[in-house]
């Protein structure tokens, strides 16, 4: 297929929404004026990075480019509502199996959260394969929630198990959109970023931003199943990254509800916000060491 | 330089605006609710297709990069107010001096026209550099310009001299955004679109999307001078791309005042819009067969 061709095909599968007024078809989208502030993510994706061509399936990449930046969303407690989707595609991958492969993944998560595919750039070239999203959203009537808001006596807690990523969830894991909304909806979050480095650097990212110490418990992280019983699973359900779970920080008084609402049985209090600086296991009295995948750092 | 030392160096040079709440450093940036209709567009990249790494100088790769997005905002007769750059960048060029005459480039564009760095994705990797820029903008009072608006009895204009651009101007032009801004203040532009893919091409994306046919005057197409005496001047006038001027369409009436305006004495009439389809030479009857340079699709 020439690149026309692939147009043609990628505007008959793009769903659209209310917040897009005109998208695929002019200079640039146009969307409607907002009430709430709007968030901006991206993120690129090359071929033997984020991603394995040889290995993954076409469409687990399109759902993975996507997912990463709805999964940002999440983290400011936003809700996701238009992407924008940029493609340097290899000569020997514009078959049309390779593309529709490819969004049908992207169009199915899309669907399944209301994104509306408003726009992008398709290009064909000698390289191997790169993808870049660009995700629009806006924030929770709360505002959204930033890195920098611990404080101390916060609770730390997490969303679901953490390591072993690359064994596939990194492709096909479901971004924590209806999560997020839904603790923004009941409870008032101080922090809380998506787990995309490891726990271990990105908890240092919130302590750094937010000018405190947090203290977790070892025996409280939560450890994928399929890596439970390896010897260095704990530092691996730190360090592996690519979880795209949340971490987030609230009240004592706050995680003490939490934690008695069934309907949150998936968060699992981890530690706690002191005043200080930097991560550490209870009672060790050295930061930790260990330090995250470093696959392509967010500004 | 590692990644984290590249993003320091990138947060200490990238301007900010008063659209932006908070840019760089959290898992999204957070924009001001608008008032206007956002505009949105996004444009990939790649070394030995729109760029050359070992010819273009890094802060000619930069501003480019940007450049084409802010001729799509003007294109739309907008103002461009946030972008979002993506980089692959290939382990030789993560030297600081590729890196900050990138940034340069890019950042010295944006403040002229004060647009904000407001995000990002930096990666490093095996493949050859690969650049994606996200631009938001907000309308015009008037509305956004579409592709679709061009009425017969209009007159078709373009903002200057076309074709050659690959000898240099490809990497250099500064987008049209104080000229779009400042005919929609003083005239009413019914279609816009910038010329990348060549005259030819784009025209007739404005004949196609409008339902209307285009009939140019050959001897009035403004043509660069370094290939005013070439053999095939015209055709490459209207089919090398990468001009990135605006061509548009306004009432007869309209196009009237606007001739006789000194101020806009860098527009030339090039032809009208009448009923029918396609784009032709006047006093041919078949329409103009030149294709334009297909150097990745926009949709």
């Amino acid at each position: 297929m020439n690149e026309q061709s692939l147009i043609d095909l990628i505007k008959k599968t793009c769903p659209s929404n209310a917040s897009v007024l005109l998208g695929i078809d002019d200079d640039a989208a146009v969307l409607k004026p907002t009430v709430r502030e709007t968030l901006v993510c991206t993120d690129m994706l090359m071929d033997g990075v984020h991603f394995l061509v040889k290995e993954a399936l076409p469409s687990a990449i399109g759902h993975k480019a996507l997912a990463v930046n709805l999964s940002d969303i999440a983290a400011m407690g936003g809700r996701a509502l238009s992407a924008y989707v940029s493609l340097a595609i290899p000569k020997d991958l514009t078959g049309e199996i390779f593309i529709q492969s490819f969004y049908q993944g992207l169009t199915d998560l899309a669907r399944s959260f209301d994104v509306a595919i408003a726009g992008g750039d398709t290009n064909i070239w000698k390289g191997p394969l790169v993808v870049n999203v660009t995700v629009l959203g806006e924030s929770h009537a709360r505002g959204p929630v930033l890195r920098s808001g611990a404080k101390p006596g916060d609770k730390v807690f997490v969303t679901g198990p953490l390591g072993g990523s690359l064994s596939g969830h990194h492709l096909t894991f479901t971004p924590r959109l209806r999560e997020s909304r839904e603790l923004l909806d009941h409870y008032t979050i101080h922090s809380m970023m998506d787990v995309s480095d490891g726990l271990a650097k990105d908890l240092r990212e919130i302590t750094r931003q937010s000018g405190v110490k947090i203290i977790l418990d070892k025996s409280s992280i939560p450890i994928q199943p399929h890596i439970a019983t390896h010897k260095d699973s704990l530092q691996k359900a730190m360090t592996d990254g690519e979880d795209f779970e949340l971490c987030f920080t609230l009240s004592s008084e706050e995680a003490e509800r939490l934690k008695r609402d069934s309907k949150f049985s998936y968060c699992t209090e981890i530690g706690l916000v002191t005043e200080g600086e930097d991560l550490y296991f209870s009672g060790e009295k050295t930061a930790i060491s260990w330090q995250g995948y470093q696959h392509g750092v967010k500004r």
